[in-house]
């Protein structure tokens, strides 16, 4: 099993995101893309999608980024502004690391929708323990 | 039924919320209470809380106290420190205006597990519609 | 020289601040205020104070706040809201702590005007490192 | 006197970025660079650059991207992260438009310091008012 495929096991074990619907799709270090379907289950009262949701595909992005370079890493603040409301079809969520010197590292998502309009973007920045995540170390 | 009932069955209409077992306990104008008891569904890899979960929770909180003076407000930028990783138990989100003189409102959410300590701390802004929400004027 | 007043005298050392305006004014673990007295070199093109000004006040707030335990202490994350137009007069920061476990430390800091209006809310991060700041010791 | 001329001698009225010494360099519609000569005057107590100063330059980037379509837009809400401790040399903050459809727009500035390194990462969001800038108009 090569080591996108490692991380994309390894994150299966996130029983929230999995129970939201969002799918990990891609993984390389410091980088991660993730998916979801919309559907009625992810509207709120105003049928659009809720912002926890969209939250959640970016936070799971931000994870398999920041976890991808074998040790474990904790978001400890993110910043995320809904730009377009989505109803309907599958959100992509793309993370990609800006800064990763030392404890802190910084990540930046964008949530995009079918027609690449951008919906969201996140500002996020993780902890890094010294513990490696058993099975994802290259 | 009075106003606080009326806000907290107006949002069982929010489906994503209630799918992740968040139920709305209290509104007043400007505030509004959440909670959420932890269960394995919402655990991450590491076996704590995931961050979209505790992010769904405030979210309610901040869209109940931001709709509850009767028009209609969308989140749109929301930034949110974890302060400490929750496991089990039950989590309390508690929202209350900082800001809502014109069309953006500002708004502070703490949420809370059993033992009073601070999970999570989320500073939302929303934007104004001109529309009413139908069954919640006062 | 009591505690306060060690860390006023050490936070003159912040040229930046100093040269802004800006004063701290009382400081207590995990507390602190700073104050600005607006002039026409705070102000932006739109002759309403400027974010950087603002941001600075309520910056030395938390540096004083999160330093007051003697241990050095770095912002790195700060989402600040911007409530309300400030024109003239004296703006008060006043920062407190909200959460301070381990390496990482929440504040959240209120301005207010004179009128006593929140004028912005920042919510910040810190780092927390071994190094102790030489003469705050308590 | 082309477009970007234009913005900056727009921006000269901002007295505030003026006196701390930040200098805006580029505008083009939804995008602006700005720098900054630190010097000792841009230091805080620990004798790195002040978290104020990196935040102005990055809010006068932010400012003249957002106004750079001719109508007033107001910061709302910014979220910085600080990513590496910049003590001498010219700083460039570089803002660019990543939505503005209606009232609301959002926008990414990074900061990089000489030898290319990211100081700090920026996200703004801004109110477009009805306002038009004199002079500024297209």
């Amino acid at each position: 099993m090569d080591f996108k495929d490692k991380c994309i096991e390894h994150f299966k074990r996130d029983r929230f995101a999995k129970g939201v619907g969002i799918r990990l799709i891609d993984v390389s270090p410091g980088c991660a893309k993730a998916e979801l379907e919309l559907g009625p289950e992810h509207m709120n009262g105003a049928d659009v999608a809720q912002g926890g949701a969209i939250f959640t595909l970016a936070d799971l992005a931000l994870a398999a980024a920041s976890n991808s370079h074998g040790n474990v890493a904790l978001s400890v603040n993110s910043s995320i502004s809904f730009l377009k409301a989505a109803k309907s079809g599958r959100l992509v969520a793309e993370a990609r690391e800006l800064s990763a010197g030392g404890r802190l590292a910084s990540y930046m998502v964008d949530v995009f929708d079918e027609s690449g309009d951008r919906v969201a973007v996140m500002q996020g920045m993780v902890y890094r323990k010294k513990d490696v995540i058993p099975g994802l170390s290259q």
